[in-house]
């Protein structure tokens, strides 16, 4: 499958040449996460795209200095809602009924079930189910990006509390949860690039109830 | 882009018709789940394949009777680590020396650091975070399906501890974080099917700081 050939052509790029990818290539790698599916199709997150050297900058030794975020083309910041608030559901329920034109009994008791629920929980148990949810549509843009022949490190070496700081992420509402810098490998320098893949055995991996 | 018009296509069937998925399209909705990129290479998270239809008898109730549980083809649960061990650790890393045939001091660094931080931490926040990874794979399937033709439902509507239970989970030192039934839609009794996909707009989505 042409996917699969794509998926085992990526790897985590720890080194990136500064070359520029095209815009139309990251408007799709941005749809696929747009795309993605999320609990009760609440995508609850953001993106943040940065192609700005001087807030690359600042976000890189808050990362562990790691030179993808300041070479790479674009870094794209999933953040996720720091919560689920009243609000916030509302607003997709409501545009659901827009795009689909009509209101439907059996969605309007979900969105009161949601509203009955989300909204009283703990806020950080809310942004931890949050941040999975970027994680679905993180882990689309990063299989666009190989699709693309775009390189992307999946990150998580940051303090997010510090990139939440740079990008007054909190002021909105957000959390950072994971970074993606897209771009293309700098072979020369990258110790990983000519690495074997690593990866559990399918035999280790997965168990069959038949 | 070939694989955006996959990701259109797809949506979380809501009822299934029962056929069976290919074995080999299974595998390689597999494989893209075992290539996904996890935090430090250590893919702590198991997949357990169901098609024994006692089994997705006894799931379907704990989650909240969802009928795709058991006219699906495959029920895959994908399931995260409780914690991270250094038994766990060193596995990862002795396999990544094994299959690289070599053994790199920065690498064994970063592994003392590894077993210096996670089994020291709250097991809940470990299994959260490995459940982060599990997400990543499990969005790589849903991909994968997509690419093939097939339908499935990403699916967090279940009792987490039920399903450990049915499926023994925590003996083996995991603990249920996401479902993906795959199979083909039933068109005829799926009140999804013919709805227009509903996705905020890229500008509500995205941030750009050039």
């Amino acid at each position: 499958m042409e996917l699969l050939d794509k998926l085992k052509w990526r790897y985590a790029a720890k080194a990136m040449n500064g070359k520029k990818v095209a815009q139309d290539k990251i408007e799709r790698i941005i749809e696929a996460a747009r795309l993605a599916p999320t609990s009760s199709g609440l995508q609850p997150f953001e993106i943040i795209v940065i192609t700005n050297s001087g807030i690359k900058e600042k976000i890189r030794p808050v990362a562990w200095n790691q030179s993808v975020i300041t070479d790479c083309s674009h870094l794209l910041v999933f953040a996720a809602w720091d919560t689920y608030t009243e609000e916030r559901i509302n607003k997709m329920f409501d545009l659901t009924n827009e795009i689909r034109g009509f209101e439907n009994e059996g969605w309007e008791n979900y969105r009161q079930q949601l509203l009955g629920s989300y909204p009283q929980k703990d806020p950080e148990v809310n942004f931890n189910h949050a941040a999975k949810q970027a994680y679905i549509a993180f882990s689309q843009s990063i299989a666009a990006a190989a699709f693309e022949g775009v390189d992307s490190t999946p990150l998580e070496g940051f303090d997010p509390d510090a990139v939440d700081e740079i990008l007054g992420l909190r002021a909105k509402g957000l959390r950072s949860a994971v970074l993606l810098p897209l771009g293309y490998r700098d072979e020369k320098e990258d110790w990983l690039v000519n690495l074997v893949k690593v990866r559990k055995s399918t035999e280790d991996l997965v168990t069959v109830i038949e």
